[in-house]
């Protein structure tokens, strides 16, 4: 049985990719025991159990009755650890942002998400207590040991049903992994102009920082925001040739004009002949 | 004549918004003297002024002999100022990145442009040492001139021409105002479901600030990075309702597909009608 009250349950790790180190690393910075790790690479899980001063095995089999057991790997090896574990009466969560907890429900015992909402690397540290976790379990009494436990690493708990994680995760995609990919883009037309990227990179985390103090609405600036044609068609030129840059600038400058009022539309431009 | 040995210089200020207030702190703190703040609102204009322990004037014709002018206003409002100054002979820059520094020629001394790529809000408090500050003089003698002005507040400076300067502008837009857009989305797309936005913000921040010690390509993550079908697909369904959101959605998520090798395209699930 699971006993979030004290520090040092036994607390298996299935796993060893980033999420699973930066979670392991928390749990055991909090006090809690971690009796276990498992992975099917024994490499990565040796490198994990030593970190986490603990032993490792590649035999699920052989997991000596955890109080809980964290699945964190990725999305699709989720199906296959449960197999595994079938009937086994365990406690378990895993990490996914989008994966339905009744996954797990084979198990046989009780049941949940345990949702760290960040992105993770390996050998890069990351304060835990400022990463959220979202939790949802089988009923409510597992979810209060699950949000107990959550609450020992992170300063932002909260539950959340399948559905609302998955929008959660969603807007996660939209907000970051997209934007990472418009830095890409950015990176790659500077380095195509022999320009530095480093250039961009204060402005970049500034733009991140803003919206600490600021709605995401009142924090937008540049020339869509402004209304101003004369830089948008400057730039519509500058892009002209290339259909990818120009799908995304005109998406997102016809989406910001039209949000603030303002009456232009790239297709003015084009309709010009790009001059 | 403008003299940047000297941390005595007059240098006359022409704007009150965010980038005036913040260069003409920079400016005053790095021990140079701003000897006038002219603005066409008084209001704004004699706030500024008061900041920076120095004159306020509504009339250019009064500016006394200044050896720099640094004009910080819109990039349409540059031309009605630079008519005012039309045969002064007085040393003039913008700090546009768009706006070409032969805007100035007519005010008949040195120009140039003097370019610090943020995003200043008034209020919020910014490190300027790290503001990268592009410059161009309208001949090399000014150029250096207005480099050790540069250097004296900054540890990024770099000269930077009119061609380069707009594409550096340019790659601003895609990584930081279309970001943002991308904040503005996610909340939405929160806010519809009564989920608070603040979960994303540590997020956000990691995302910022991974490429600081990674290229954006190797940052990348997701489920189009990974290839991962079933969450694009659920995501897909998730926002099937939504045209603008669907179409930013699938631009993104096909790109960064091709980008990886992964064969899906997004375009394979509509063709199954969104089941």
């Amino acid at each position: 049985m699971f006993m979030p009250e004290s520090r040092y349950q036994k607390i298996a790790i299935i796993g060893a990719g980033s999420v699973a180190t930066h979670l392991g690393l928390a749990i055991t910075a909090a006090g809690h025991h971690i009796s276990c790790v498992f992975n099917r690479s024994s490499e990565k899980g040796r490198i994990l159990a030593e970190k986490l001063d603990t032993q490792f095995t590649t035999n699920l089999k052989t997991l000596d009755s955890p109080d809980l057991i964290i699945i964190a790997v990725t999305d699709d090896a989720i199906p296959q650890v449960v197999e595994q574990l079938s009937n086994c009466f365990f406690s378990v969560v895993h990490t996914s942002g989008t994966v339905s907890k009744e996954v797990l429900k084979d198990v046989g015992g009780d049941y949940g998400v345990f949702y760290p909402l960040q992105t993770f690397s390996i050998g890069k540290d990351i304060d835990f207590a400022k990463v959220p976790i979202c939790i949802e379990g089988s009923d409510s009494s597992f979810s209060m040991n699950l949000e107990e436990l959550a609450k020992s690493l992170s300063h932002t708990v909260c539950q959340l049903d399948e559905q609302k994680r998955r929008i959660l995760h969603l807007a996660g995609v939209f907000a970051c992994n997209f934007s990472n990919w418009l830095y890409v883009i950015a990176n790659d037309i500077l380095k195509k102009n022999d320009i530095p990227f480093e250039l961009l990179l204060p402005l970049i985390q500034e733009t991140a920082m803003k919206i600490q103090s600021k709605t995401p609405l009142d924090a937008q600036t540049g020339p869509a925001r402004r209304g101003d044609i004369s830089t948008i068609e400057q730039h519509l030129f500058l892009i002209q040739n290339d259909p990818q840059l120009l799908n995304i600038y005109k998406t997102f400058t016809d989406n910001i004009l039209n949000s603030y009022s303002h009456q232009y539309s790239t297709s003015n431009f084009l309709s010009k002949g790009g001059d």
